[in-house]
């Protein structure tokens, strides 16, 4: 159990952190903060929140576990502002959808007596804001964590354990292997779900009443935030770039095959795709729905 | 009410309609046909089946409304086999996903004496079988009626009267201008997630692992029977190439905006898709699942 845990920026993430942990009693204080004075108006009084702050530095103080949740280019930058309130050995994590650049440069902004490991809750939704929060958006989901070789293994520890008392499965590998496999996994299928939907958008709109559950699921993440995610985007730029280009090998393929109406050809590769779909471990309940 | 629905094939539609008709007393008696014995063995017995036949003919004996739910390539065949036993006046649909070339054939197959009235409902499940069937299959969805223009109009508001009574919403439109929009709002989304799931099945296993709920949402249809999914794009092959350019030319503004360091216009873009996305008619309790 944690005595302080301050989270830094109460947004999905971090107040599904704060009401989480809460309820698993993990800390025995939460505080946050925000910049924004209607969320803070928004944290007051909550069961989840003991205080909540107008500066950063105010609400690290005394904390032994930070979880900073700010869009990924402003981690170090707010590290940074925060790093001289900081209590030597405090445990310093974040929820960033990249890793390279953000470890490359947590640690220096947080300072050198405390711990940075970064990790990658892959838990969220369409839906931003602490008025979606849960605190069960982190069961069994993975999380990934990116400690630096010179990291103490306590601290690593200390860290995958919270996480993993969030109710979540932890992977521990590099920053930069992590952002190849998010690339992938992640960044890629959103971004081809905005595709199909900025596609769509230019046709008639009549269409969109006709959608059925395969397209409303297809397409379901096209409605996170914009801004967020250029954010993830410009960060991990030149692996999404090179999965991309895998991608359009697959779809250069697929076209090729209907062109020619090698429809053998097509059908190899709807299967080696629905072999592989086949297989996508079940973590939860998975949907029947049509 | 009708005196006898036949249906051609009682896969995962076929038996979702007998399901459906039984439980909203729409047939008197409800017949069935399937080639192949051991789904005969499944349906006898069951109370939303009176009889199953192991010959086509025998089932539309008597019937006044035949539902042809075999695979889009053997619509044509199949309605060819059982136009002898087809009593004047009586009523044929379908659940094809393509329409075209389906309408340009059906007709002529069937006969003269009855009506072809194509169908398409917008229900499904990448789950194939009758095992998966359900009574609900059908609630809140679209249904495409693709009437020809020498088609009575009682008989097209007969049709239109029995799909509404499972529960369907009906869009009545062309049989080409349906294939045009299908091949926006389904066969490429399927296309799409079957070619990201043929994408990932190349990379290392391990990261099949960490796959979050977007990754899941976004292919899951590309879990459809490859065989099926052939039929379909063989069928609507040409409407789904020029889907596919439209998506191409979408995916290299998007490729250029990325390489270029362009992330105004990938946020417009971005913002272009989600404001498309935001707008889907809900016709379901949405997903609130992150």
């Amino acid at each position: 159990m944690f005595r302080q845990i301050a989270i830094l920026g109460p947004g999905l993430l971090g107040a599904s952190i704060m009401q989480a942990a809460r309820q698993r009693g993990l800390a025995q204080r939460l505080t946050t903060w925000s910049r924004r004075a209607e969320t803070r108006l928004r944290c007051e009084g909550k069961p989840w929140c003991d205080a909540v702050f107008a500066d950063a530095s105010d609400c690290v103080r005394g904390a032994d576990l930070v979880v900073t949740c700010v869009p990924v280019d402003r981690i170090a930058e707010v590290l940074a502002a925060v790093a001289p309130a900081l209590e030597p050995g405090t445990l310093v994590t974040d929820v960033g959808s990249t890793k390279g650049e953000i470890c490359r440069h947590a640690q220096t902004a947080a300072g050198s007596k405390v711990n940075f490991i970064g990790a990658h809750p892959m838990a969220g939704s369409e839906k931003s804001g602490l008025e979606h929060a849960s605190p069960s958006l982190f069961e069994n989901r993975i999380c990934f964590l990116t400690p630096m070789p010179a990291t103490p293994a306590a601290a690593v520890d200390a860290v995958a354990r919270f996480w993993n008392a969030l109710g979540m499965q932890i992977v521990t590998t590099t920053p930069d292997m992590h952002d190849e496999i998010v690339a992938h996994i992640s960044h890629l299928p959103h971004l081809l779900a905005a595709t199909l939907s900025a596609t769509l958008q230019r046709k008639p709109e009549d269409w969109r009443n006709y959608a059925g559950p395969g397209l409303r699921d297809t397409t379901r993440v096209s409605g996170g935030d914009p801004a967020l995610w250029c954010s993830i985007v410009k960060d991990n730029r030149e692996e999404i770039l090179r999965a991309l280009d895998s991608f359009q090998e697959e779809l250069d393929l697929m076209r090729s095959a209907l062109r020619n109406k090698n429809f053998v050809a097509l059908q190899n590769q709807l299967t080696r795709g629905k072999g592989w779909r086949d297989l996508l471990v079940t973590r939860e309940t998975e949907k029947n729905q049509p």
